[in-house]
Parts: C-alpha cells; sequence; structure tokens
C-alpha cells in the first residue's frame, strides 16, 4: 500500500508518462529515445559544455567527495591514465567490502516492499538526473576509453541513458506481469472452494555490476537498472582505468535514492586500482562473495567465461558481454559508394574498439558485382583500402572519429601491423596509419588497417583482434563466406553480422545463416546506420546464442529472473 | 507464412480456443483446469478404466514396441519393479545417442521455422491425445511410483496435463512478446530514417529432461513442454524405475508429430536400466553431452547440485527441482478439528513422498489457543498424533491414500522409527504402523510416524527425512517458530510451509518470514486444499527463490531463455 509519505511515492505521478511511453515503446520495438543524443547547447543549454568541462576538471588530482559517505577501509584508489594520454589524479575511497555487503542487506527489504512502480519511478528519476550530467559524462567517458568527444557524449551519455530506461522499464513490464492479488475459485460440487492469494515480488539478493574500459556506462547501465528496478541492491565494480564516469553514477543513484527516502546503500561503488600482479582482481574477490546473488560482466570472454563457470557454479546469475568474431559478407552491390563509406565509418569510430565493429569481412574469390562494375577480389579490397583512407585523410577530423587507442594490448597490434600480417600469415592491404593528435600529443591514434587472409588460414581471422585491424577474408564464393558465418560465429561468438547483397536468394540465405549461428543480422547499410550501433528499445544489443554473450540488452530473459515471487494462500 | 499445407497448420484453428483460455488464465491467475481430475466414467467413458488397465498389462513383460522407430543400439533395457510389488518386465530400445542427436538436430530447423503459435497448437494437440490415456497413465504411474490409484490419476494424469498446458501458454506468450516485424523511424533533420526489423525466435538447441521417481509425468512435463514449444527437440532421460509413464507420453508426442507433419525425432526417450555401480549412469552422460543446451531435472539434492555447478558450466540451462525442508508453525486456531484433519491427510497423502509433503511442525513449547481450549505442547503433539492414527484406521480405505512406500531409502526410514529417533535424539510420538495391502501383499506400506524434537537440536531436523516421519519441534515460541523458518529454509531450502494462527501479526511476520526465506505461505488451511498442492496456472510450484528448486512452475524465468531472438534488419 503505497500512502503519500511512502518513500518514493511522490515519483509515481512524476515519471508515470515516461514510464508508459517507454513499456509501449519496448512492446512495439518502434522508435523510442528519450535522451536527445545531440550535445549541443540548444539541448543541454548554453553554458552546459563548459560546466561539464568544468565539474570533470575539478574531479581530478583530488579524493572524490561525493562518495565519502561510503563504508571505506580509510584507503584510497584510483590509478586512471586518460588513454589521451594525462592521468586523471582522481582518488577514490575503498569500499568496505563487510560494511558495504551488511550496508546493502540492510537496505534491501524497505526498497523490495516499496514495489516495482515505485522502485521503476526512483530509477527514472536517477536517470534523468544523470542526463542533466550528460556533458560532465562525456568528459569522463572520454579520458577513460579514448573515444572521441561526441562519442562519448552520446555512447555514454543519451545512449547509455535510454539503455538504462529501456531495462527499468522491462523489468517493470516483467514483475507487474504477476497480479498483486487474485481470488481463486475452484467449482465443487457443493459451494466452490474459494482462496485469496497473494503474489509478493522479492529480489535474488545483492547484485554485482563489473564494468570495462571502452563503455563504461552504457554496458554497465543495463545490468545496473536492471538489478535495481527488480529491488536487488548493487555494488559496481568499475574497470581500475574507467572509475569515474560509474563514480559519477553511482554519487547520483545514492543521492537520489537518499532524497527519495531510500537507504543510499543500495548503490555503491567498489573501485580498484592497478590490480596487483599475482593477486586476484576485486572483481573476482566479489564475484565468489556469497552474498552476491547476480553478477552482470562486460569485457574479455577469458574472465567472462571464468565468471560463468566458477562465479555461477553456486547459483549466481552470471549475465556476460563478451566478444567475437563480427563477420561481413560482400556478395554484391548496387551501391559500392555507400557500402564503402559505410564500411569506413564502422571500421574508423573509435579505432574498432566497439565490441560491435567488424572484424571479418568475407569477400569472394571471384570478385563483387557493383553499379559501378565487376571488382575482382583484389580491386574491392584495394577500394575498401582507398575509402578507409579517404575517410580519415583529414587529420583534425579524423580523430573525432577515431578517439584513441585504449590500451597496450590495442596499441601492440595497431602500431606493428607488417608484422601482425606477417604473424597471421596475412598480406598488409593498407596499414596503420599514424595521426598525430592535435590536442594531445601523447595519444596513440590509428587509421585502421586491413589484412588480407586465404579462407583457408582460419587461425588467422578465428581470434578477436579487437581494435583497428580487419580482415578481408578470400572465400571461393558467398556460399562458401556464409558457410564461414555460420561456423565461425557458433564457435567463437559475435555481437554483430552484416551482409551486402542484391540477390534475394542470398539475402535469406545470409538471414538463416545469422538464425543458425544465433547473431542478429543488418543487410545492405548503405547510409547513416552502422552494423557496430543497435538503438534501445528496438535492436537487441547481443543475442545470448552464440558465445559473444549470454544475454541480450534487454529482453525478457535478462530482467526475468532477477526476482522471484512468494505466494501466501489463504481461504477467505 | 504459415500456409494451408504448411506443418501443423490445421492444428492452430482447433487448439486457438483453448490457447486463448490458458494464456488468459496465466495472465489473472485464476481457476482454470482444462482437464478433469475425475476418473469417472461419466467423464473419460464407460470403458475407459478397464481400457487403461488392459493397454497397462498389455505392455507388461514385452518389449515396448511403440518406441520401436527410436534409432537404437540394439539392446533392450529396463528394469522396473511396481513399488506394490511385480516387475513391470517392459523392455524399452536403448536409444542410439550419436544417432539421436543427429536425428533431434536436423528435425529442428522445420520445427524452428513452424513458428511459435503453430509449435503451441501442436503441443495442445499432443497434450490432448496424452489426456485420452489417462487411465493407461494412472496404471503406469501406479506402478512406478507407488502413488495410490486415483492420486496417480489426479497427479499423473490430468495435473499433469495442466501443467503442460501452462509450460505451453507461457512459452506462447513469451515468444509472442516480441514482434514478427516492426517498421522503425527515426526522425532526423531531413526525411526520417527507416528500418524494417525482422525478429525470429529461435531454438537454444537440444533439450534433455531428467524424470524422476515420484512423479513422472507432474514433474517432467513443465520442462518437456517448454522446451519443446520454444522450438527446441528434446531427449526424456526417465529415471530407472519409471520408465513406462515417460515412454507413453513420448510415443504419444512423437506420434502426433509425425501426423502433423513434423519430425518424430524432435522427441525421443533414452531409457536406461538400474546403474552399473561405478559407472555414470545415463543422466550424467547425456548432461554433459556438448549438443545439449537445456536441462530440467527432478530429484534429490545431490544430483541437481552437481548438474548446476558441472552441467551448468559450459552455459548449459539448467533448471532443477530437488527438496528441502517443508515447514509447518503451528501458533492457534479457530478450528482445530480442521486444522489436525487437514495436516493428517498432508502427512498421509503418498506417505509423506511428495516433495511438497510438510517435514518439520514447529508447536510453542507454551501450547496452542484452539477453539476447543488451551493446549500444552504435548497434548497438541498428542492431538495430531491421535488425528493421523483416526485417518488411516481403515486399513482398505488407507492404503488408497497412502500408497505404498517407493524405494529402500525410504522403507529403512519407514520401518524403524524408533531407531531413527534415537539416532537424532528425538522421541517417538506415533510409530509407523504397518499396514498390509489387500492387494498387494508385498508392498511396503507404513502410517505416517512423528517423532519429537526439541528446536535446539538442530541436526535431527535441518535434512530432508523424505518419506513417512515428521518432526514435532518445540521452540520457544512462535517468533522463535518464523525464525527457524526462515533461517533452515534460506540455508536448506523448503517447496512448501505453511502456518496456523488466528493473529493477524503472527500472519503478517509468518508472510514477512516466508518472503525472506523466499517459500510459498499457506496460511490455515483447514479444508479441502493441502500445503502440497499447488493448482496449475495459479499457484507457483516452487519458488525458484531458495536451495530446494532454481525455478518455479511456471513462470516468465522458466521460459523466457529457452529461446533467443535474432534480429535483421534493413532500410525500406
Amino acid at each position: 500500500m503505497v500512502t503519500e509519505t511512502a518513500p518514493g511515492a511522490a515519483l509515481l505521478e512524476t515519471h508515470a508518462e515516461v514510464l508508459d511511453a517507454a513499456t509501449h515503446a519496448l512492446a512495439t520495438r518502434e522508435f523510442y529515445s528519450r535522451y536527445p543524443e545531440s550535445p549541443s547547447p540548444r539541448v543541454y543549454g548554453e553554458n552546459a559544455a563548459q560546466d561539464g568541462q568544468s565539474a570533470f576538471e575539478e574531479a581530478r588530482n583530488a579524493a572524490y567527495a561525493p562518495l565519502a559517505d561510503q563504508p571505506s577501509t580509510g584507503e584510497e584508489v584510483g590509478a586512471e591514465v586518460s588513454p589521451y594520454g594525462p592521468p586523471l589524479g582522481v582518488r577514490y575511497p575503498e569500499l568496505d567490502i563487510v560494511a558495504g555487503v551488511a550496508a546493502a542487506q540492510a537496505a534491501m527489504p524497505t526498497w523490495r516492499d516499496a514495489g516495482a512502480r515505485t522502485r521503476a519511478a526512483v530509477c527514472v528519476e536517477i536517470i534523468e538526473a544523470i542526463n542533466k550530467r550528460s556533458h560532465e559524462m562525456a568528459n569522463a567517458v572520454m579520458h577513460t576509453s579514448g573515444q572521441p568527444f561526441v562519442m562519448s557524449f552520446q555512447a555514454g551519455g543519451p545512449h547509455a541513458q535510454d539503455r538504462a530506461l529501456e531495462a527499468v522499464a522491462a523489468a517493470l513490464v516483467e514483475q507487474e506481469r504477476v497480479p498483486a492479488s487474485v481470488t481463486w475459485e475452484k467449482p465443487t460440487k457443493g459451494d466452490p472452494i474459494r482462496m485469496q492469494k497473494d503474489y509478493r515480488v522479492v529480489p535474488r539478493g545483492l547484485a554485482l555490476v563489473i564494468g570495462c574500459n571502452t563503455f563504461p556506462t552504457w554496458n554497465a547501465y543495463p545490468g545496473l537498472f536492471a538489478s535495481l528496478a527488480t529491488g536487488n541492491p548493487v555494488i559496481v565494480k568499475p574497470h581500475p582505468q574507467a572509475v569515474l564516469p560509474l563514480a559519477i553514477t553511482v554519487s547520483i543513484a545514492r543521492e537520489v535514492l537518499s532524497a527519495a527516502g531510500f537507504d543510499r546503500a543500495l548503490v555503491q561503488l567498489a573501485a580498484e586500482g592497478e590490480p596487483v600482479e599475482g593477486q586476484d582482481g576485486l572483481a573476482k574477490t566479489l564475484a565468489l562473495h556469497p552474498a552476491i546473488k547476480i553478477i552482470d560482466y562486460t569485457g574479455g570472454p577469458g574472465f567472462g567465461g571464468w565468471l560463468e563457470r566458477e562465479a555461477g557454479a553456486d547459483g549466481t546469475l552470471v549475465y556476460t558481454e563478451k566478444a567475437g568474431l563480427n563477420t561481413v559478407v560482400v556478395d554484391s552491390t548496387d551501391n559500392l559508394k555507400g557500402l564503402l563509406g559505410n564500411l569506413a565509418f564502422s571500421f574508423s569510430l573509435y579505432s574498432g574498439q566497439m565490441c560491435t565493429a567488424p572484424q571479418n569481412v568475407y569477400v569472394p574469390s571471384g570478385g563483387v558485382s557493383t553499379d559501378e562494375g565487376e571488382l575482382t577480389h583484389e580491386q574491392f579490397a584495394e577500394k575498401l583500402a582507398g575509402a578507409i583512407t579517404a575517410f580519415n585523410s583529414d587529420d583534425a577530423r579524423a580523430v573525432e572519429i577515431l578517439g584513441a587507442t585504449v590500451n597496450p594490448d590495442v596499441r601492440s597490434r595497431a602500431t606493428d601491423v607488417p608484422g601482425l600480417a606477417e604473424r597471421l600469415g596475412g598480406q598488409v592491404i593498407l596499414d596503420a596509419r599514424p595521426i598525430t593528435h592535435p590536442t594531445y600529443p601523447d595519444a596513440v591514434v590509428r587509421v585502421p588497417a586491413l589484412v588480407g587472409v586465404d579462407a583457408a588460414n582460419l587461425p588467422a581471422y578465428s581470434q578477436e583482434c579487437f581494435g583497428p585491424v580487419a580482415f578481408v577474408i578470400r572465400t571461393e564464393d558467398t556460399a562458401a563466406s556464409l558457410d564461414l558465418l555460420r561456423s565461425t560465429v557458433r564457435e567463437h561468438g559475435a555481437m554483430t553480422a552484416s551482409v551486402y547483397s542484391t540477390d534475394q536468394d542470398v539475402l535469406e540465405d545470409a538471414r538463416d545463416a545469422a538464425a543458425d549461428a544465433g547473431v542478429a543480422l543488418s543487410e545492405n547499410l548503405t547510409g547513416q546506420i552502422f552494423v557496430n550501433q543497435t538503438a534501445a528499445f528496438s535492436d537487441f544489443h547481443g543475442t545470448g546464442a552464440n558465445p559473444a554473450a549470454n544475454a541480450a540488452y534487454t529482453d525478457a530473459a535478462f530482467v526475468a529472473n532477477r526476482f522471484r515471487v512468494i505466494t501466501s494462500r489463504r481461504h477467505v
């Protein structure tokens, strides 16, 4: 029973409309976005950009005060260095795990008993507050992930916020599918048997969100808000190199929860510095903590697989978004220019460091039919290389798409493409041109490279090559390309696949191959939609049907098991 | 696109009405039952009982012909012995696993592409056909589980069929929540961007259902039909002592699938004889088979825990229904007679061999207030013992409730209650009276026993004591009883809990304790509803919120992850 004075009650009306719109969009999967993706002053205010940057600069080289009220060991941690060069210097209070877990568990019953709709309204209030700080967030995301600024704003801000709202809407729908109460009446020979049955939604327990370096907010928000909206307190463990975006997020969540009458311990940040060689990182420690009942993870397949096996062994729910072999099948096109431009953008955006960026491009040895005539395999590869080169020809403009390479692992591949090609048994079609960032000379920026390999050289392209290197793979024909899509994605996973063909039969075959492989398919993208982008409320991110991810943003399976239903029944 | 000649299309109209009724019932959780629970000739036909028995007798001491078309090793297996005495003598073809898995996988694409609604209609057709053979099934269930006849009919027949229909309805709703297609239109400064997005439901892969001895159909159908309805072929691995009910089920499913134009390899039976000492049973072998993507299991916590840990480690979905400490908290009552009669029935029904049968009865040391005056703790225990004795006073009637003990493990406890009580440090309140079954003298039949223990003697009652023995546990007061409910169920699990109190505050506290423990609560049952029974479409069986089961029949979480959605998108 929600009364005027119940925690969060005031927000029910405030956010009723947005929740209606969001749940409607989720059911229809039509276009819907609540948070404007343009960083323009006309949208976010004249001073928003400057204020956001100032707030970011103020956080640097200082103790992070907004989280000072968390239970702390007294130590400070933080080792973030911007991929653009400078260390951030933010010092975060180290969470006292014992006290933090106890505080979270103590906060749970009130949050549980507030009910699904109140929780959803409070979550929307949190997201709205995050949205207001999108420019500050953009700076934080840029200088932790290495994304270019506009992408940091969009993917780290409004797009992530839309994904958060999507998770809240999905969680609300799922919890409200079970009625609160029913009168059950079983006919008998005499009077019917009548029972009242009350159904109570209860959370699983404490949830853990393990963030990644490249998309600290976009990939953390679905799990964070799905768990929180279903009644579970959340501990957020950011990547050691991408703490600030989630520190901002957590501090906002705690403020809003507290203002709404709930315990701020419902959301806590467990920051850590760079892991010490030979010691388990904090993610491992938390993942195996018996109080943790739900884990959401984005990152490499190694630790993701470990989480699925080891942390899941005691019944903990583990949702992972890992990586795989994102695939493009080129058969034919009636818009060569559009195809080349679209692919060049997809390779270049954030230097191929999206988990959705294409890596393996299958091109038949017999060449490609286009509206500009028949191209041999080699001609097509050259045209693709040329498109990438042309797209990134202006250094100052290029860095606003490429961003910076995020870590030494990516740099090791990007800075020696000939060596990489030789090791893999391929040929350099396009080397990775170095660009000196006009503002951040210490950033390592590379235009994406193309390496040619033969389809028979499976080891070369059947592992993820994260960053600005893609493979042009020579196949016997398009049927062979589709077979490789099917087999490699089934075995190694993929977040995305795309196909270019003017032949309806080929497109049908590609859809079947994608269904068999369990990967979403984009067809003939030649305009302003890119294979590496998914839209909240309409596109699923990941499918859960191949090894790249065991879950999708955001379907019913992503939320339905985060809570359980407890019945009490009695005669009436 | 479903055409007149598409497989299963003819059934779409036939079963549209029942699917509408079932999905409506599932949403409201109001009373709904499609399959009449009365074995009466007026319902099932004048000759149904005799025909059913004849069909059962014909199957005995023979090769099981209806499954002769399965891929077989050429060997025959089968070691069923009725808990009522006689060996069944049915010889089942041993499934050739390699050929069976290959056949199932080959059958999958057509089943997948038939679509959710056609699959649901075919599943209903299977259930309808099973219903027509309810009397045969009753005999098969009786002589494998040891259930009494009427219970075998109801729980093994119509109640199981209702649970099957519930799973089909839940699966259908879940699959249809995602639209088949949408036109997505993103506003831009110029023309909006328009894309068509098609959403295709794809199955996970091959599913395994591991049956149990006591409820071979009731506990197998939810998983079987949830997996099949979501597009997954199913291999059914029955308990070695309860094969026939699932052999009948599988052979019916195969007939109906084939008649509807699908491959009968979509459902296969993997029967085995008694496992050889030192060798892995067939369930283990199948559970670790890389082709198996979904497992549904009912049975003991030992193997269930192994499945969750080991079989789940590679991403296989594992749904388990195990066992725990079903709890009754007695505080006070305004209907002592009703309370005693209701509990006596719950203990007696199938000799306490239901996974939902009460085991731990918490009674305060200060006694119980009743409409027949204040009872001391000892007086209440004596009255409960007296009620069990009275309820089972007529041997011929008693065996029709008690059935037979199912296996040597149960018998070892039931036949030496004084020894059990001594080992546990308790006192015999009521010994388990032996009854000689008038028709089956070899059956081991026991009236349930009561053992008194002190709450401090936690080891005595914090393990499952499956079969006709319950504990009356002396607690300090009702608050202590509720604390024990909370702590023991959290740690050891429970399928059911119930409370008797005339005090609204106590009932509120009991609801909170049940919510904290994650167990469903029945309050003040004094009539013809029993704590060990759950109704399809209204009551969840299990909660998934305590160690007794990681899933519930049937909520969204039970079905939503058995399929995935693959998108294909293109500009329009």
